[in-house]
């Protein structure tokens, strides 16, 4: 052990490829979802659960999925069925908050959004449908991992989307919509639980799956939580200073909509330094991993990198 | 064994006492159900929840559920968190039905909809925060139970709904409205995945549970089918016959919505004479299990008592 700290960080930060590991993990987690879901009668229904879960996007929730099993001693294929349902389900809040209903909007990823395409009464009913398929897939497909490890893995996803996560964030952001006064304490609820909640059951159920112990989970959690707000935050400035082509859906939504955001409390300026720090924390949880963690280590610095 | 099966059958009947046993079981699950759902911060979206979960209705898939865990073997409390479960993810699919995007109803239950009382927003993440949360509470709270079978559940619920269930009958349905050509294959489709799928869930999954013998699944299953389909012939009766107040919704909503129906393609006659016939197949499908079938017994005959 005669490297330092920096040495052994800015080494592991050399070798570790992130496009290629991105590009990577992406097609295989296209080719799972695709095969996922074959469509069959009535096939409009299984058309529109696939037009928005094959509609790309960075398939961030499935890679960390797979990325905290492999950590933490498992493999592809164990996490991959869970990894999909985590698209599932972030596809599914995605066509439900698109909705006229919701924040009524025409553009996802570049695409028109499902309900501009298959009608809103569709559109509600492939979101339930996504979030209803997201349990059997994981329940039927997930194979070598102890039942009681893959029931937990169940009631955290459940929990991660319901009113005790995304739905609950969800909420409160939708009671919030247009009003100035705002505080920093409910925008954190909302990101937290719109957010970061199902980043976390995503870094979380990669370790779940193989019975990680509780002390590995409680650093998998903070890095979780960090990148989430991490993620909110840089998400809060891109709607600021990117284009809608960079963004491929509308830009500066947040401002027409005067929704409360972090650069609005904060100012960009200081909102890119806490994004930062955030990462900084995310990073040092997973020190104790070494070089195992240098995907979650790279993911974590891709998030910041978004900014610039 | 003096008694031939007649004097069996008839004795059965007047010593089961379906409306006390309802009564009973109805109590039971709304205790379990106002239990499994406190209100918390956020409070509106519990609120909602709360406001269809807790409206009444029959709880017939709870009980449905109850009965077969203990016709099997096990005991109500084994299967009251899938009981609970059931109920809301029935619920869920009401709530989201209602929708003006959907089948616009302003009452339900005798009661306003939910969205006509907090807005087609907090309905819509009301219904998906119902759905989340049944597999959650699923997983967590069922007691002494195999973690294989529960899974087995788990996939059985999320099947029922999705679009191989619920949600593909009711994209099928959405589509045939206002159409007056429509066949019998596609209404019994129809109907097979909107109203049995989760009927058979219900039935199963009680079964499930306690691991009982794919034999005795197989028999609950075309039980379970048979109920299903004579419940929306009667549903399709009731929305003829029955006046508003009756059945606490909209009435004459089908010939309003020129839906076809089993009395539009069979006429009322006939369309009795059916129910009948399927209940009877139901129970002949339970005779196996003797007195023990009572409770399952009572409810075929109760669905068909519902047109008279």
């Amino acid at each position: 052990m005669v490297m330092t700290d920096d040495v052994r960080a800015s080494q592991r930060k050399s070798h570790f490829d992130l496009p290629t590991y991105l590009a990577e993990r992406q097609t295989q987690v296209e080719i799972a979802l695709d095969r996922s879901l074959p469509v069959i009668y009535p096939e409009k229904i299984y058309e529109a659960m696939r037009y928005s879960l094959m509609a790309g996007g960075k398939r961030l929730r499935p890679i960390l999925c797979l990325a905290t099993c492999e950590l933490t001693g498992g493999t592809v294929d164990i996490a991959m069925p869970t990894a999909c349902a985590l698209e599932m389900i972030h596809t599914m809040s995605l066509i439900h908050d698109d909705l006229p209903a919701m924040d009524n909007d025409d553009y996802r990823r570049g695409k028109l959004t499902n309900h501009k395409v298959f009608g809103d009464d569709v559109a509600i009913l492939a979101g339930d449908g996504l979030l209803a398929y997201a349990f059997e897939h994981v329940a039927i497909e997930t194979k070598h991992v102890a039942a009681e490890n893959l029931l937990k893995v169940v009631a955290m996803l459940g929990r991660a989307v319901g009113a005790a996560g995304l739905v609950g964030g969800q909420v409160v952001d939708l009671d919030c919509e247009g009003k100035s006064d705002v505080s920093l304490e409910t925008l954190n609820f909302i990101h937290n639980h719109k957010t970061s909640a199902l980043l976390e059951a995503s870094v979380l159920s990669g370790a779940v799956l193989i019975g990680a112990p509780e002390d590995d989970l409680q650093r998998l959690s903070r890095y979780a939580k960090n990148i989430g707000l991490a993620f909110q935050i840089v998400d809060d400035i891109l709607d600021i200073t990117a284009t809608q082509e960079e963004l491929g859906k509308t830009a500066g939504k947040d401002l027409k909509a005067k929704k409360a955001t972090y650069p609005s409390i904060w100012g960009l300026e200081e909102s890119r330094c806490q994004a930062k720090k955030l990462v900084e924390g995310a990073k040092a949880e997973l020190a104790i991993f070494e070089d195992k963690a240098a995907p979650l280590v790279a993911l974590a610095e891709f998030i910041i990198a978004r900014t610039h």
